[in-house]
C-alpha cells in the first residue's frame, strides 16, 4: 500500500457577487459562458449584514464581484465579508473585481493628518484575504503600488475609443483635459485618434476640501473646434458642467463627454441635463439606473473587459493585449441600447 | 558636541470621535476633565468620506471613539479611516474605543461558507493600524482573542446592577434568561444580587437565518415573580418580547428588562411599547434618540465606564477593579433623567 | 526551443503522525486506502524532540496528526516541529489535524493579566507554517476564529447520536446538561432525537481557578426519566460525577453519559467507576489505554469523521454532509468492542 | 521589596549617515546643535560592505541619512544594513532619512511584467526594520502610500520658491511645465509667486523605455516672457534641455530653471552648459560635487529642512508649517555661496 | 479646556518567573535590589496549564525568565503563554530571557525534510509577542538571527574565565577543544588565558542520529598537559566522557572541564563521576540539583551576568562590557559553597 | 448552465536571470533542454536599474537566476526587482536562485551594533515576495534559518570531489582546513575521499574588522604530504595564500586547492599567481573571466548541479540524492577546458 495517495487534479472557476450591480456580474458570466454562484445575502434590521455561498468553493478560483456604489461603505464592508467567507471557506485563490474602486481619489495627504484611504482600501481587502485585485482605470495608476500582490488594472480606453472612432466624425476634433493631473490620459486619446490636437482647462484647487476645483481658463486652441473632453470619473458633474461652459464660452463648436466611471452623483444628472453637451459617453463600472439616463447619454457594458480579464487570470494567459485593444471579437454594446 | 540629543519626554493624550455619536465621546472626555480633539469630516456625494484631524497628534497616545450604531458599516469604515489617519500623522498608540462591536454576533461559523465577521471585524481595525480594542459586553467572551494584541473588556453590570438595586424590590426577584447562551451571565447577575432564583426560556433555533429564534418554554420556576430579564443585546425586540409574553403567560407578576446595548433596530419600539414590561433599562454604548425613548425606559450612561477605562490605559494603571464594580466615585446616570 | 516548459501536474496527499497516538492516524489511513508516511521520531535525553520524514513530501497536502494528550505540551510542540519541517521541505499544504485541540477551554479571560491559550496556539501552529486546521467539537465554537485560516470543525455529534439511537429506548429520556454553557449543544441533541424534554444543572464557578465548579440544583424535570447527560470533555470528571449524583438524588431512573473528548484525567476513571452511570459513551480524539477502560464504556472511533474530512479536503468537496450526519456508508464502531 | 522598578524615562536622538553624502548629515545636525553619531562603514574587497556603530544606540530615536546618488543601489543596500544593525541594538525607532528617494519614478505599472520598484524599495526599508520614511518632493505624492507608516513627505518648494521671489524679477515671468504630469505643480508656483501665467510643453512618451520622452509644442503663451521651468529632478537633463531650446525657439526672453534633485547623471552638465538657461537653482538632496557645479548654479541646502523634520519627530510636533512655509528663522543657503 | 491631556510618564520594570527554576530569577532580581512579580501557575489535570499574573504590568518593561530544563517542551510553552498573557495586559515590552535556549543545536538541516528547531522557536516567541530575547552562549553564533528582533547575547565566558584563572595553575595548561566546531571559542579562551597552547578532539558524525558522535584522535599535543575542555553544553556527557579518557590515553596529565550550559541529561552524572576529571565547572543557566551536584562539580551563578544585561536593557545602556569581561564588582560565585 | 467553470490545469516553468552572469542561466536551462525567458534590463544614467520580461510568466513557476558577483548591491538589487516584477505579474511560484548567497560571511554579530547583513538579505528577498531560495554551499549551514520558507542548499562538495579522485594521486594526501571554522567541512572530505588523514591552520582574529585573520600555525602532521586545502571561499586569497605559505614552510610535498566560490577580489589572482599552490580548483557559482583565469585553475560548471536542483523543485523530486553524490548521468565540466 503506498503511503503517497494520488488524485487527477483539477482547476475550478467560480464568480460571485455582492448586491450592488449583480447585472454587471451576470452580464460577465454570460460571456463566460458560466452563470454567477449562489449567494445568500440580506441586512439584519440593525444594518449588519450576512452572507452565504449557497455551493461549494472549495479549491475554486473565486472572483468577488462588487460595484463601489452609492452606499459605497456598506457595498464595500459586503466584498470584505464575502472575502473572509471564501477564506475560510478554503477558496484556492480570492480575486477580488471592483471595476471601479471607491476611495481611489483619496491616494495621498494634500495635508497633514490626512488618511490614505485608497491604500487603507487595499490594506482591508489584503487584511480579508484578497490574493489580487482586478480595477479599470484607477485615479492614480500609482494606486496599483497600494496593493502587495498583483493588481490586474485594465482600461477602458479601447473600448471607449472604438465607440468614438466609429460613431463621431473625428476631422476637426480636439481632445481636451478638463484638469492638468489628467493631460497623460488625453495625450493617450490624442494620439490613438490619429495625433488630434490637445487643450487643457487650468484651475487651482481649494486644498481645504478636496476634490472641490475653480475653473480658470483654457490653453489651447478650441476655437471652432469639436471638443472631446475626457475623464475618469463624472461624479457631481460640477467641474465637467462648468468645463463645457468654458469650451463654449471660447467658441467650441460641440462638446462630447468621455469618461469610465459614471458617478452621477447628487445634482450631476440635472447639471448634465442643463449643459450644452453633444454626448456622454460612459461605462457601467458603477450602475447607471433609468432615472439616471439621459437621451444623450451612451452607457457601454464593461462586462466583456471584466470577462476577458478574468479569462486571462484563470486561464494564465498575458493581459497585455486588454491593454491596448478591444478582447478579441468583442464589440462595445451601449446597456441602453434597443 | 555630543552626539546623542536629549529632551524631556512627555505623556499626551487625545480623544477622537466619529460622527456616528459625538455625544458619548463629549460625555467621556468631560469625566476626563479634558474635550475632544476638533476634527473635519463629510461625506462626498457618492458616500465617500473626508476626515481630517484639525491639531496634531503626534506623539499622542489618542482614543479613536465611534458607536456602532445604524448605518453600522459607514461608521466602521469612518472609524477605520480615522484609524488610517492617526497612524499615518504618528500617533504613539492607537485606541480603537467601540462600546458596542458591530457584527459582534457573527462570531462563528453556524454552516459552511459563512464568513466569521466578528473576526474579520478585529482584522481590519488591525490592518488599518489600531494597537488596541476597547469595548463593552461583547456578544461572546471569546472574541476577546479574535484581536490579536490587548482588548480592554469591559461590562456594564456595575452600573445596571447598581441602578437595579437601587430602584427595585428584589425579595420576590428571579433572574431571567431570556436564550439558553445567556445563562453564565444571568448567573452571574443572581449572584451579585444575593443568590436570588435563576430561570431561563429554552427555544430552537432556525440554523438558515442567524438570530431568528422561536420560544418554546420556560425552565426554571418563576410562577408569582417579578422577573428581570437579563439580554446583552435589545435588537428588534422580537425574541424579548416574545419572553416577556411568555412569561406572563406563566404566571410572573412583574417583568423588567437589562440590557447593555440598546440597538432598537426596526419594529423594537413599538414591540416594546406593547409589551407588558414594567422598566427597560439600557446604557448608551449605541445612541437611543428622542424618538426611541419610552416612558418606561431608562438609559443609564456608559461614559463614566469608557472615562475609567481610558484613564486606565494612559495611565498605566490596572482595570481589574472595573470589571468588579463601579469606578471610584460615580453613580449610574439616566441620560434622560431630569 | 521554447522558453517555457511544462510538465503533467499532479496532487499528492500525504498523512504524517505525532507519536501521540499512532493508531488514530493509521485507522484514518485505512479508511483512505492508505498508509502512513514514515517519520523518524525519538526524544534526546534531556527532552528536545527530533523529526524527520523518511519519505518525499515535496509538492503533497500533507495531513499532520496528533492528539493532544498527555504530555500534551510536549505533543503540541512535536506536531509544530513537524510543520516547520514539512514547510522547509516543500509540502504544497500543511494541514494540523488536532481531533481535541489542546487548551480549548483556556478561550477568554475571566480576569485580567490571564492568556488566552486557545488563540495563542492557533498562532503558533500558524507561526509554524500550517494553513489549515481540522479539529473536532471545540470547546467554543467561537474558536474557529482564533485561527486566520480555514477551519475544518467537525462534529462527532451524528456519531454519538447514531450509537445513542441505536442502543437505547428513548421513550423515557431526557436530555441534560451539566453546566449553563452547554445548553445549546443539549438542545440540538433534543431536537435530533425526536424533541426530548431538557434540563440542566444549575451551578456557579469559582473565577480564580478556571474549570472548577461548583453545583448547586437542576432546572428542569428529570424524575423518573432516563437521563442523558452530554458533555463535550470528560476530564477529571468530577462535575460530571457531582451532576450523575444530583440527577439521582433528584430521582433520575438511569443516567448514560456521552461526550466527544474522554480525557480522563487524574481521578475521572476512578471517580466513573464509582458513580452510578448506565453507560459512558466517548469517541478517541485522544486515547484511552486499557487501563482506563470501563466495562460500562463504549469508545466509538472517530478516524472514519476525519478520513472524510481528509478526503474533502484533498478533493476539493463540501464537507457540509459532514456537520449533519455520517459519513456515507460508514456506522460508528466501538474500538474495544470484539 | 517592591517587585516593580521605577526609572526616570530619558528620550534621546541621534543622527547617523551613510558614506553617500555624509556632509548632508554634518549640516543637518549643525542646526540641530549635535553632531553625527560615529559609524564605522567601509567596502570588502567583493563590494559587500561593513556598517557598525561605534556609540550606543539603545533606547534612542535614531535618523538614518543617505543621499541615493550614485551608485544608488550600494548606497540604498548601506542604508538597508544600517537599519538592520539599527534594529538588532535595540534603537526605540528607526528613522529613514532619504531626502531623494531612489527608484520614485517607477512608481506604476506602465506596461505588463514591469515592477513597481518605488513600492518595492519602501517594501524593503519596512523589512529591514525602520519605522518612518522622511523625503522630500516625491515623484508622485501617491508613493506617500507605498509605505504603511508615517511618511514626513517634505517639501523644497519654499526654499526655491523664497530663492526665486528674492533673486529676479518676476513682472514678466511665466510659469513652465517641462511635462503634463508636473503641471499640478506649476500650478502651486504660479499661485505662490502671485498668480503668474502657466504654459507646458506638450509630449509623447515612448513606452518601451520609462523616462525617455519626445517634446512636440507648447500650450500656453510664453513669447517674450521670462520662463521659469519648474521640475523635480534634473536627471540626464535631455528633456529640460530640449525644453529649454523649446522655449527659445518659442519666443521666450530667458529661462530659469529650479528643481529640487539635480542628478545631474551621465551627459547633463554638458548639455546644461551648452544651454541657453540664465539660472539652474538646485537643492542638494543629492550631492553635487566642484565637477558638476556650473556658474549659473545655485545649489540651496536641504539641511534646514531636513533639521525642522527631524527636530518635529523628535519632539512631536506638527510639521505642517513645513509644508507651506520656511522654517522659523531659516533662510535659503546657496552651498557654493562664498 | 485643553483637548490634549498631558501626563508625566513613567518606566516600569518587572521580573516574571515560569516553574523551572525560580530561584535563577529571584537571584537576579536580587542583583537588581527588586523582587520577582507574583504569578499564579498550576497544571491542570490533563496537562494544560494555566498562568496569570498577580499584580499589575500595564506600560512594564516585563523580562520573562525561564529555564530550559527537563521537561522542556512543558517550559517552554509555558514561557509562551506568559508571553501571551503580557500581551494582553498591555506590557510594554515583553523580553524572554532563557538563558539556555531550547533546541539550540536543532540549528540547521543535516538532512532533506528536518525541522529547523531552534528557528521555530524563535518563531513561537515572536508569534506569542515577545519583542526581544536574551539568553547565553547560543549553540551556534547564527542563531541571533533567527529572531527578527533584538536580541542579546551574552556569554558566560568571563565567569568561567575568572574561575579558571583564580583557581588553577595555568602555566601547563592546554585549552581542547572536544570538537571541530567548536574550536574557535577554544581559540578565544586560549587568547584571554595569555596564549596556552591548543589542541582539538578530532571525530566524525553520524548523520542520521544528531548529537552522536565517534570520537577519533587528537590534533595537537597535550603530552603531560594540564588539559582544560571547552565546551557550550555538558548534556549527556557521552563526548566528553570519551573526550577526557582519549586525553588521558594520550597522556594528559589532568583534564578540567568548563562548560556554560549543565545540562546533565540521563547518564551523564554517573558518566562524570566515573570520569578522570579533575574539575567540573558549570553555570546554572539550568538548575543543577543537590542530586546531580559532584563534589568536585563547580557551579557558578548566572544571575549577576542576566541582572546586568537586564539592567542595560532597562536603562537602555550599551550591553558591550558585558561581552568581554565581567560585570562591575560582580565576583563569580559557587551556588554550592558554603 | 454550470456556475462552476473547469478547466485543464497545467504547470509551467520559466527561467529568468540577471545580467551577472546570464551564461549561467543559460548553461543551466540548457541541462534542462529550455531557453532562458526574454528579459529587457538596462540602468538609467544615475544608476536605477530597469527590468521587464518580455514574455508572460502568469502561472509559471519562476526561477529568477543572479549571481552575486561584483557589485555584488546592484545585482542583489536587480534580482529583488526581478522578484517583485515577477509578484505583479501572477506567476505561480518565485524561485530566487543565487549560487552564491551574497553577504553570507556576516551571519552573527562578533560585536555589538553590528547587522547581521544574511539575515537581512533573506528578509528582502522575503519581502520582495520569493517563496524559495535554492543556493549552495553557505558560509554557514544556520542560514538555511534566515529564511522561512524553503531553502534548497545545494553543496558542489560531490562535483568537487568528483574531480579530485579522477584528477589526483590520493595515496600521500592530506586534507587541510585553513581555519578552525571550516574543520567540519574537512572531516566530510576527508571521509569521502577514504578516511584521509586531517590537519588545520590555529590562527586568531581581529574582532574590530571581520574577515581579516593572522595566521599562527599548524596542528596536524602535514610533512611530505600532498595537502588539499578545503574552503568554502577565496575572496581576496590573502588567508588562503598564507596557508600555502605556511604548509609549505612546514614541509607539504604539494598543496591543491578546492573551493565552490571563487570570488577572487582586488588582489587574488596575482596572489594566487605568486603562490606555490599545485591546482586551484573552483565552480562558477560567480564568474570567473578570463583575466582572472591562472594556467593551473579549474574551472567547473555549476550549472547541472542547479539544473538537477531546479527539476527537482518543478517536479516535486526529493533533492536528497543530489546532497551526497552527483546528478545522474553528470560529469563535471571545466568550463576553460577545450
Amino acid at each position: 500500500m503506498s503511503t503517497v495517495l494520488k488524485d487527477v487534479p483539477d482547476k475550478k472557476m467560480a464568480i460571485v457577487t455582492g448586491r450592488a450591480y449583480p447585472k454587471l456580474a451576470h452580464d460577465t458570466a454570460a460571456y463566460l459562458h458560466t452563470d454567477v454562484l449562489e449567494t445568500t445575502a440580506y441586512d439584519f434590521a440593525n444594518g449588519e449584514m450576512y452572507v452565504r455561498f449557497t455551493e461549494p468553493v472549495r479549491g475554486a478560483d473565486v472572483f468577488v464581484m462588487q460595484s463601489h456604489t452609492t452606499p459605497i461603505n456598506k457595498w464595500i464592508m459586503e466584498q470584505l465579508i464575502m472575502v473572509d467567507a471564501l477564506k475560510r471557506a478554503s477558496a484556492r485563490t480570492i480575486n477580488v473585481v471592483a471595476p471601479f474602486l471607491g476611495y481611489s481619489r483619496q491616494d495621498k495627504k494634500h495635508l497633514g493628518r490626512e488618511p490614505i484611504t485608497a491604500r487603507l482600501v487595499c490594506n482591508l481587502f489584503a487584511a480579508a484575504g484578497a490574493d489580487r485585485i482586478m480595477t479599470v482605470d484607477l485615479h492614480a495608476s500609482q494606486e496599483q503600488g497600494f496593493f502587495n500582490g498583483p493588481v490586474d488594472h485594465l482600461t477602458a480606453m479601447p473600448i471607449l475609443l472604438d465607440y468614438v472612432q466609429n460613431s463621431m466624425d473625428l476631422s476637426n476634433a480636439t481632445i481636451v483635459s478638463p484638469d492638468a493631473g489628467r493631460i497623460k490620459v488625453s495625450e493617450k486619446w490624442a494620439a490613438n485618434l490619429g495625433h488630434l490636437p490637445l487643450a487643457f482647462i487650468h484651475k487651482t484647487r481649494d486644498t481645504s476640501r478636496p476634490n472641490h476645483a475653480v475653473a480658470h481658463g483654457i490653453i489651447g486652441d478650441i476655437q471652432g473646434r469639436d471638443c472631446i473632453v475626457i475623464d475618469d470619473i463624472i461624479d457631481t458633474a460640477g467641474t465637467i458642467c462648468e468645463a463645457i461652459r468654458t469650451l463654449h464660452e471660447h467658441g467650441a463648436r460641440s462638446v462630447t463627454l468621455a469618461a469610465t466611471h459614471g458617478l452621477l452623483s447628487g445634482p450631476a444628472v440635472e447639471r448634465l441635463r442643463e449643459s450644452d453637451v453633444r454626448e456622454i459617453i460612459l461605462t457601467d463600472t458603477v450602475p447607471i439606473p433609468e432615472e439616471k439616463h439621459l437621451d444623450n447619454m451612451t452607457v457601454l457594458s464593461i462586462a466583456p473587459l471584466l470577462a476577458s480579464g478574468i479569462r486571462s487570470v484563470f486561464q494564465s494567459r498575458s493581459m497585455a493585449t486588454l491593454l491596448t485593444g478591444l478582447p478579441d471579437g468583442v464589440k462595445p454594446r451601449n446597456i441602453y441600447a434597443n
